[in-house]
Formats: structure tokens, C-alpha cells, sequence
């Protein structure tokens, strides 16, 4: 049966329903003209929209539908992580070709459905509609801040950079679903560490919460975009200028794995490459270890130090393990020409 | 200039920046991971959202841009002003393909800040990224309910069925749109009206809230996929059935004048027509008179009774004026085949 037919949707909109019904602060989920909530008293309240669009965020050659489904909701929920909030409410928008089956489509909602689980987030809301070409799908994530979210306009001259986990396997593993066959002699487990962190990002909320609860940190921002590209909005909208020790970023070997199987440059991946939806924060230099230190033991999670900020006359540098200046390529380039998101 | 540039990208963000500055209650808008938001203590918190793609809910042949950015925060308004609640914020996702200007982005932006504006809603978030075909846009908006949100779950036997403004109108502008050039011999003025309504819809969010503050209404949603459709939908919820009598159902002239031009029926776009926008409500039978006359003298908009609600096992019957039972088709179609809005 072919998406969307009347009963299609009806079917949707009662998996939906399904899950809403179980949230708490959900007074009205799916099934009226809008979703009522019950925010928090004294919480503020943090809200964020990204569309994905087929061959533009993702092919369906090789995104599978609960992975396209899962990382809709993730690179949203990555937002409310890098404010230090609680993602809360979601409602989700999916507009697919005719030729879509209903397989396909409950797959994705049960790939956002899994996202949403770990995450603490009730989908109370949504729309469908028919697309003239390709799966077009809209998140927009509500969450709650108990404390003061944290921005990227506090950064202060001379506080530590650091970054959560690993950059770059996002980046390595859309090079590779894009030139597949995969190439000889590439590890399998490589392989496929590299093209989960691609398809199923996991961001990162419990750290979020656990750095805004500990507080020390001055600014945060998620790595949507890559570190050159999110660096700057955080330089930015701090007016500050920042100096990266690139051979102190975190890679991860599958990365140079990867990297060495397609003859490409792991550095682009992990200072250009986008969607590795880690936290990247500044916190005063006195207060860096205490918080690697207990972030790891509360979460498991590696906070590692790759620079510091300086004042705004001195850019934003790049410098190799001998010193040297390192020419750092901005930017994540969509697959059809276009601005990175917003 | 082509869209989408990164300078456009960063020019459109600026407008919308400016925008957001001024509105109460935004603790931050555009330009970090989220915005941060603080909504009144004891509200409840109002979402919906909803997707609109070039060639299935609009043509750019005949919907200029402005037209679009109104109507694409319009339709979203409507479902706030359905649950008696104020409009507060939206985050607003556009997709363009490279072909479309800088022009028309900022005409987009302009027409939604226009009824932004009108409304009283504040533009805190968005997206935007590259379309390989046609415009996506979608909007969430969110808004507030100080009293209890009206639902659309709670009519009861015996209730008053009254609709606002008139039907018909939207669908009428539509058929006339689609069917370029316009007929010899159809007055300017109708034309006008109707290709207006069609356009550039005027959500009741006035009416909405002014009947929610004076008590007596029962259930509420707004009629966006057409008087068969959404009434279908009340008495689904409400477990209820309900008689029209279709003679009592306001058309405005214009309506009339289209339908003869295009040979059209009249009927099929005041009953199965999406799109008027008007509030579609039951009242109990003493509430009615009073709240007609109190809606008329705050707003200057007519509510008129068109019906009432029956029990369940008796259905939704339509009847024209002489008391026979008229078939009545529901379902408003986009030009895709696809389900209409969820």
C-alpha cells in the first residue's frame, strides 16, 4: 500500500497518539489543533526547528528509514543539549512521495519513536502531506532549562576550549556511505562505527545537563556544523578570537582508518566535517579538570582541552604540534549547494 | 544574487534577529542553538506545526512570496486561535532551490513578519538549507491559553453548531486561480475577494480568544480542511453526530458569482472546500443568541448557527432547505494526492 492514503495516516497519527498518551505535562497530545503543555513553573523554555530534506541532509540509497527517523529528532535534540536543557516535546512533520510505503513510514517513526525514549521527549504533535519528490521532514524540539541556558555569546578571553567526545566520524562515515562499495581492506568494525556516528548521532543531553548543573562553563554550542564553523559562531557571538592545538582534538583511529582506505584527509573531517553533534565549551582555566573529571565519572563521557580563546584581533588560529599556522577549511557542505543550517 | 548563499543566509538571519528583539518575553531569539523563551506562570502552553511544499499546497505561479510568508503563519495561527489561545512565537524553516533571488526570500520573510506583526506573534527561530525541487516551509507556532483550551472533544447532544465569517471563499479562490485567465464577465470585486481569501487568509484570533474569555462555547477547531471534514473530525472526538442545514451555512456573493463563471458548484466549496480559516464551534442552545451578539459587537465578526449536534448513532446528515438529505462530499484535495493536514 502506498503512502499516504486517508488510512495511512490515520494509522500514523494513532502511533503517534499511542506514544504521546504515556508523557507527562501532556494535557492534549496528537487529535486536536494543537498540542497543550504544561511547562515547568519557573523553567524557561527552550525551542528549536531543523528540516531535512532527501539528497540534500541524506539519501535514501543509504539512510534507512528508522535511521533518517532517529536522526531528525537527535540533531534537534542536540540543540536542547547544547543549552544545558531537558528535551521535552517534539512534534515532527513528514512529507513523503507517493511511492513510499507504509512499512517505510512506520519505520521512521519508530526510528524517531527510539530517539525520543532515550531521550526523555513525547512526540505530541505533527503533520503529513504529500511531497512532489523526495522525504522532506520538519522537528521542532521543545525543552526546559531549571538553570540559565548556556549560551554562545559568554566566552571570555583565555578560558579553555574543549570539546565531548571524538570529532570527525560523522564526516568519515558520510564519505564512505557516499563512496560505497566500501574499499578494501577497510575494517568492518571501523566501518561501521564511522556510518552509526553518521546515522544514529548520539547527542549528547545527559552531559549538557550534568556541565549546566556542575557549573564553569562560560559557552556551549553543539558541533552541527564543524568545529571551524561552530568555533567561529561561538567566537562570534562572543567577539573573541580562539587558538586550536589541532594535534589535542580528539579523533578516533576508525576515523584514521577511514581516512587512509578513501585517500582522504582526516583533518578536514574533524575540523570541517559537520553533524558530530558533540558539545563544544569554554570554561575558566581553573575549572576545566574539575569538570572533565566529573563529567567522565557522571557519564562516562570524555571532556578534552584543544585550545583556548584570545582576544578578537587575533582571529581564530589553527596551529600544528609544532606551532605552525594550520589553513582550516569552514564549513559542511550539503550535497546540493546551500547554506548550512541556521 | 541566487539563493542560498551564505551571505544570504546570514542577512535573512539578521532580519529575522531584529525582528525578535523587540518581542516581550524572549529571553533570546535567532542566533543561538535555541530560544530561549519564558512563558506566563499558569498558562498553558499551546504547539502546532505545519508543512506547506510548492505544487501540493501552492503554486508560485499564482502565490507570490509575501503571499506565501503570510499564509504559511496563518494557517498555523488559525489552529491557536481554534483552542481559544494567544499566539506568541514561531520558528520558521524555509527550503528554496538555488534559482530563487534574495528578493523573494526577504518578500517571504516580510509577508510573515506582516502577519507576525498583525498578530502578535514574535519570530524567535528557524532554518533554512537548499530544496532540489520547489519551495518547503514550515512553520511551529507556539502560543499561550490563560483559560482552558478549547477542544475539540467536548461537544455534547443538543449543542448549537455555529461557524464564524463565511465558507467557501478560500476553495471558490482557488478554482479561480487554477483556472487562469479569469472568466469573462466576473466582476473584479468578486474575484478579488475571493483570490484574497484564498491567499491571504485573516486567522480569528480575535474571536478566538474573545470566546474563549466569554464562557458557553462547547468544542472548537478551525476549518482548515473543509466544514465536512472538520465537523467530521468534532463529532469523531466528541462521539457525536450533527445535522446541518446547508441553507443556513453563510456564502458570501462572491462565492456565488465564481461558481457561475466556472460553472462550478458553490456547495462543494462551502461544505468540502479547505482553507476559510474560520472557527467552527458548538455552544449549548441558550448560550448562542448571547454570544453571537457578543462576538458581533467586540469583533465585528458574525457568528451564525448552522446546525446542531446529535447523537452519534444518527451520524453527520446534511439537509437543504426543504429538509432532504444532500450528499455531501468531504475532503479538501491538494494537488498531489496526499492526506490533508493531520
Amino acid at each position: 500500500m502506498s503512502w499516504p492514503a486517508a488510512a495511512t495516516e490515520r494509522r500514523l497519527i494513532e502511533i503517534i497518539r499511542r506514544a504521546a498518551r504515556r508523557a507527562p505535562a501532556v494535557r492534549v497530545g496528537i487529535g486536536d489543533d494543537c498540542a497543550v503543555l504544561e511547562p515547568a513553573a519557573g523553567s524557561a523554555l527552550l525551542a528549536t526547528t531543523d528540516l531535512l530534506i532527501e539528497d540534500v541532509h541524506f539519501r535514501r540509497r543509504w539512510a534507512p528509514p528508522t535511521d533518517i527517523g532517529w536522526k531528525s529528532l537527535a540533531v534537534n535534540v542536540s540543540d536542547i543539549a547544547a543549552m544545558g536543557g531537558r528535551p521535552r516535546w517534539g512534534l515532527i512533520a513528514l512529507a513523503c512521495p507517493e511511492a513510499v510505503t507504509i512499512e517505510e513510514a512506520e519505520a521512521f517513526y519508530s526510528g524517531v519513536q527510539a530517539l525520543a525514549t532515550e531521550h526523555g521527549v513525547a512526540i505530541v504533535g505533527g503533520d503529513t502531506s504529500a511531497s512532489p519528490k523526495g522525504w522532506i521532514i520538519n522537528v521542532t524540539l521543545l525543552g526546559e532549562a531549571v538553570r540559565a541556558p548556556l549560551l554562545r555569546s559568554t566566552a571570555r578571553v583565555g578560558d579553555v576550549i574543549a570539546v565531548t567526545g571524538s570529532l570527525g566520524r560523522s564526516a568519515a562515515g558520510l564519505a564512505l556511505l557516499e563512496a560505497a562499495p566500501v574499499p578494501a581492506g577497510l575494517a568492518e568494525e571501523a566501518r561501521a562505527d564511522v556510518t552509526a556516528a553518521h546515522l544514529r548521532p548520539r547527542p549528547r543531553t545527559r552531559e549538557g545537563l550534568w556541565l549546566s548543573e556542575a557549573g564553569g562553563v562560560t559557552a556551549m554550542i553543539d558541533l552541527s556544523d564543524g568545529l571551524a564553523t561552530d568555533l567561529g559562531h561561538l567566537c562570534e557571538e562572543s567577539r573573541t578570537g580562539a587558538r586550536v592545538d589541532l594535534d589535542r582534538v580528539p579523533v578516533q583511529p576508525s576515523v584514521h582508518a577511514v581516512a587512509r582506505a578513501l585517500d582522504r584527509d582526516a583533518l578536514a573531517w574533524t575540523t570541517g566535517g559537520g553533524e558530530d553533534y558533540e558539545l563544544l565549551l569554554t570554561t575558566a582555566p581553573d575549572a576545566f579538570e574539575l569538570l572533565a573529571g566529573g563529567l567522565a565519572s557522571a557519564t562516562g563521557t570524555r571532556l578534552t582541552a584543544v585550545g583556548h580563546m584570545t582576544s578578537a584581533d587575533e582571529g581564530i588560529r589553527y596551529l600544528d604540534a609544532a606551532g605552525r599556522a594550520v589553513s582550516v577549511e569552514p564549513g559542511f557542505e550539503h550535497f546540493v549547494t546551500g547554506p548550512a543550517r541556521a
